[in-house]
């Protein structure tokens, strides 16, 4: 627990005459892509000396990216790591380096590597730093892999003393925190090992919210209350689900923001610790352009690091597909994203109105595939097993399932990626076709709440339309049988995302729920069928993580189950 | 690490005068379904008392179930387990038992829950234990939910201490294991604090070749060492992807094999802990017969706690389909399995004839869906599309979409559960089509490697011939276009096979493998493909693990990566 230890630092001389300039490499790299990792990290080395810089920092596991998951059960990875380490230790002449790689365990128990950091003078490894607390909840299985640092040490540099930690080792303040998640504070154990400045290496992914309302306030907490400066280098860019937003961070030992590098963008920001100005005004972002920027960015790099270039969406007239298509213009540029409608007999001629609108509005191409041939023939051949029986959800589900296979044949034919456009309060419900609509590489907006959507739209269309108004504004239908809407089987969106929120991100109970003002008997409809339809998002593509608590690798649940609240 | 306290017993007599009963309860309980579980829970406990047990000892989490995953998140869903731990502590008249059941961290910091047992005795609650080693690799995650325990203590009962540990708390010997995972050893501990019978409650999930060759030399080894009884209770049943394969043990202090339960059933089983003799010829399965007992208690389990009754299967005439619905057959019986063959123009007759036999043979309904009529809509609806271009992999995949579209329709229509069919070998190297054959709600041989597949087909036909022999000897075809066969663009399937176990099981380095005696240019192709074809594995349905390492909760890679060995 908690110790007193760092008590005797508050009272020293918080700033010095002599300083130092660190360099914040906040690089996008790709997993395991070892050579053009390198490549980046070599350039960067050489960017921040031109820049005169006496250290530069990168983040958590910046030479095999994060998160690499089960390579790192693979030996060849991790050797592969080590050899890397020692080539970028060669190219480090005339400047210091934090480098953070995968280290081995040397000792005769426990996990066999470390999540760790390098610290690099001289061309030489001086010392290398272990992570101690290791996050294993939501998207974070560090347990999985590492074993924890036995001890934390600082290191002396350039009359100053480091002391390096690694992302998680920061986020247990127990002044900070109501209820901390471990019982030691590496951080409270290197300051009463003398460090005078905290130096972070991270790769801390994007929430809505997470920076401005979480992160920042603690880093500014934590320099206020070792009074030293803090370091803190964050990883950007996407990796399947995650989206990491950069926002590197420079807070003097007066606990004051004088530094911060760009939002969703790699960027080397080199900046003199103890001299520099108080940023007087962060640039900030409202947060639905902050998701805006995560989707956009997940998307390019998802499609890029997975090896596609253009992508092909089916695009129904609804604001779901209207926004994934103008999320992906935005992200691959026009040239790269297809439009594909496919209209059935159920379909208006105001969705295939706006689909086109769209479209224009995108300057994307876009084809025209109707299905009913292929929908009558799918009927005809089933009919001598379905006769006398009702046109029912299996009609529906099979329109939606000719429409996966018709932009799965493009795929195919042509190398695009599907994107699907899903959005999180369908998904939860299960108000969507297995196969069906769910059919693509990337889920663009399956973390993104329906009412968000909304959002979403409303701010794309803040210049000029691009989302047809009418997408906007009319009632919201899967079109798969006459007259059908969205709420003749659930409840409006805004009820349905309230009880969603409280479900899925708050972890709250049927009571809990209801007790906020919403009707009994729908908030058990809906938990059950969120419990109900884990079976469906098992088997969907990763969407891009924006909220709290995302279905996909953050939320693990048993299909086979009787639990109903 | 290790002391020597453990020493002191060693020399003491082994064995009493007096002796106790206890009653290992082998039950197969549903995640989350707290009504039937404690039915279940206090029937057991009836039935020990009226077989004159003294105690009654139940698997870990027997409340809940295992694994209740991020249920555990859920407050409510652990307030309702305390609940039924009060009642049945209530139920418990004249007998004594342990528990499994999920505890509250009453501390200020750490994970909110501990895996925990409870003592019960004269209907009180005695003492709570919790788990010291949490299991954080393969299909396990416990560092997610639990606080490990922070001390061990036995409980006295009846003359003798009771060492009362939990599941992974019995796998850290340092004598067994050549590297302990943990710096501790939580058995050593409870017998250095005077633990005379050591208790395990467990829920080890089956992989071919544990009981046998891990975990019964491991008990016994456990048992010669302290020269304590031993007694095992492991789980049966099936939940999602894993299989507890129950085979509940009692070792004697002398290090002797006195008792084992069923493997893959419920079973109440009464031992004398001191008086029982040794048991001579425990029964044994070869490994493929409890693949088999596996894959049959997998798949009746999934489907009946999912709530369904009946599956379908798409029968092509090849081995796969043949072995999935053989196994269907055993563990459902005919009536409650439908064969669908869904012929086109590339089927030969000698496919529908081997399927059609198939059906026979086994009793089952079957069904002739032809899928040429579909096809060619497809083919003209793209012709506009795709004038001019070859057929290619884009048919190849529309003619695979357009069985999945027909069997989930049967789904939808019916409610029948869609098995899908494909192999790990397939699975691995992506040889299989989403959205095509890989639609369905369980995959149930995708953990078992083709060569395997072979293996299962000749055991099920020892007896007489159920698998067609054609569907056995006839070179494998997926039939999407003409005069097509696996070995096309794969290696034969012992030379696959070997390959893979050696990436996916061994994570062994391209130079390891081309050692073991492989073509280079053969096994980096194969790896290549096993890493490109994540992405279809991640929207795979559940399959049933049999092997030390399966795709899906245990195998956890990223989709975009670069990393290619």
């Amino acid at each position: 627990m908690k110790g007193k230890n760092g008590e005797a630092n508050r009272d020293r001389d918080v700033f010095r005459y002599f300083s130092v300039k660190i360099a914040l490499a906040q690089i996008n790299q790709t997993i395991g892509d070892f050579q053009k990792n390198t490549e980046k990290i070599c350039s960067y080395i050489d960017r921040a000396r031109s820049n005169g810089a006496d250290l530069i920092v990168f983040p958590e596991l910046a030479i095999t990216g994060y998160p690499p998951k089960d390579f790192l059960d693979i030996p060849a990875f991790v050797e592969e790591n080590l050899r890397v380490l020692d080539t970028i230790a060669q190219k480090a002449t005339n400047i210091s380096a934090i480098v953070g790689f995968v280290d081995k365990n040397k000792r005769s128990y426990g996990k066999l590597v470390h999540n760790a950091a390098a610290f690099i003078h001289d061309q030489k490894i001086i010392s290398v730093h272990h992570k101690s607390l290791l996050p294993t909840y939501d998207v974070f299985d560090e347990c999985r892999y590492f074993e924890p640092a036995h001890t934390v040490s600082p290191v002396k540099f350039k009359g100053y003393t480091l002391g390096i930690s690694i992302c998680e080792d920061i986020w247990n303040d127990d002044e900070f925190w109501k209820r901390p998640l471990y019982e030691t504070d590496p951080i409270e154990n290197l300051i009463s090992n003398g460090a005078d400045i905290i130096i972070n290496i991270s790769s801390s992914p994007f929430t809505v919210g997470k920076h401005d309302k979480v992160r920042l306030p603690m880093l500014i907490h934590d320099a206020t209350k070792y009074k030293v400066p803090l370091v803190y280098v964050n990883q950007v860019g996407g990796n399947d689900d995650l989206v990491f937003d950069g926002n590197s961070t420079v807070i003097n030992a007066r606990g004051e923001h004088i530094a911060q590098a760009a939002a969703f963008e790699e960027e080397l920001l080199v900046v003199d610790i103890e001299n520099s100005g108080v940023l007087v005004s962060p640039a900030t972002c409202t947060p639905i352009e902050t998701v805006l920027k995560a989707l956009i960015l997940g998307l390019r790099d998802y499609v890029l690091k997975c090896g596609f270039k253009k992508v092909i969406i089916g695009l129904s007239g609804g604001i779901d597909s209207a926004v994934t298509a103008a999320v992906a213009v935005e992200s691959l540029g026009r040239e790269n994203v297809i439009g594909v409608l496919m209209p059935s007999q159920f379909s208006s001629q105001g969705s295939i109105d706006d689909a086109v609108q769209l479209s224009r509005n995108l300057g994307i191409a876009h084809k025209i595939i109707p299905i009913k041939d292929i929908f009558e023939t799918y009927q005809n051949t089933m009919k001598p097993e379905f006769r006398g029986l009702p046109f029912d959800i299996t009609e529906e589900n099979m329109q939606a399932r000719v429409r996966g296979n018709i932009l799965m044949a493009f795929s195919n034919k042509y190398g695009y990626l599907v994107l699907t456009t899903g959005n999180k309060s369908e998904l939860a419900v299960g108000y969507c076709t297995l196969y069906g609509d769910m059919s693509g590489g990337l889920a663009l907006i399956s973390d993104v709440p329906k009412t968000m959507v909304y959002e979403l739209a409303r701010y794309m269309n803040r210049g000029k339309e691009i989302i047809p108004r009418n997408s906007i504004d009319k009632p919201p239908s899967a079109e798969l049988k006459p007259n059908q809407f969205d709420q003749d089987t659930l409840p409006p969106y805004d009820i349905l995302d309230g009880i969603l929120k409280s479900y899925v991100e708050g972890a709250m109970s049927v009571d809990e729920i209801i007790n906020r003002g919403y009707d009994g008997k729908t908030v058990r409809e809906i938990i059950r069928k969120v419990n109900r339809n884990e079976y469906k998002r098992r088997q969907a593509a990763p969407g891009i993580k924006v909220t709290s608590k995302a279905f996909g690798s953050g939320r693990r649940m048993p299909i086979a189950h009787n639990f109903m609240c």
